[in-house]
């Protein structure tokens, strides 16, 4: 385990790394909001995974993965144990792993940050790579969702909207 | 200007930052040339911009903003003055404002980071939150160019793939 970031450089602080996560968790749940109930589990273009199935694969690493970071569990990746059949199960399963994102989140340590770790025993990277990771593939799918919801002629939430 | 981040708690460097943005905009780069010439500038999905013009978007953006943040400019946003007609074109102004982001980017001192700036006379937020929310934007536009990609069956580069 190696430690790279110095005191003089850094720019960015394990709370403000947080705070931009859930804002960007508020972001997605307003649209998950946003869609209809069947086009949520059922609609999607170019052949691709329906919203909900990309929000699945979201909720497989947030809370799993902080806790496996946390623990130092080298546990597979796996989204099979996530039943949601309902918009209101989505959103309150996404509630659910918010906190527990938020309660592991802050028992990583500062210094925690620089460590590596094999996450899902597959991917071996400096714990603050992992987690830009999840926020930058959370974006990712999201804006996806974007798409879907225009292609439905559903106005998406305002970008800019990270309140939480 | 205040300075919010304390020693202690940091835990993304300015290097971490710089090398995290311009990973991104190698798989953008790659992104644009995955689309065929005229599906570039004139395929979209659900009445939304075609790619090229997300494309100008961004563009109006990064190297802008960072020259801005340097020279404590408030010039607005303008990408009125962004004339790319091919993609050839296309390239080669994401890598001459890639130079642009890289030099300036090395410019701002670290504590600078944390103080306020009112980007294009109007965005008043922390900097390092401006400089986020440029990557946001950027992985937000190109994964729905990855759905623009899927819908014309073309396979969209690996989202893990940020070598420059």
């Amino acid at each position: 385990m190696t430690t790279a970031t110095t005191t003089q450089e850094s720019v960015i602080n394990k709370e403000q790394l947080l705070r931009h996560w859930l804002g960007h968790r508020h972001l997605t749940r307003k649209t998950i909001e946003a869609f209809p109930e069947k086009e949520l589990f059922e609609f999607s273009v170019g052949g691709m995974r329906p919203f909900a199935k990309l929000v699945v694969e979201l909720l497989a690493i947030g809370g799993p993965a902080l806790k496996n970071i946390v623990s130092r569990n080298t546990n597979s990746y796996n989204e099979e144990g996530i039943i949601v059949n309902t918009k209101k199960e989505l959103l309150e399963k996404w509630d659910e792993e918010t906190a527990t994102i938020h309660g592991y989140f802050n028992q990583i340590p500062e210094e925690g940050f620089s460590e590596t770790f094999k996450l899902f025993g597959q991917y071996e990277f400096p714990i603050y790579e992992n987690i830009l990771y999840f926020i930058d593939n959370e974006i990712h799918h999201r804006a996806q969702g974007y798409v879907y919801l225009r292609a439905l002629g559903i106005q998406p939430p305002f970008f800019w909207e990270r309140q939480a």
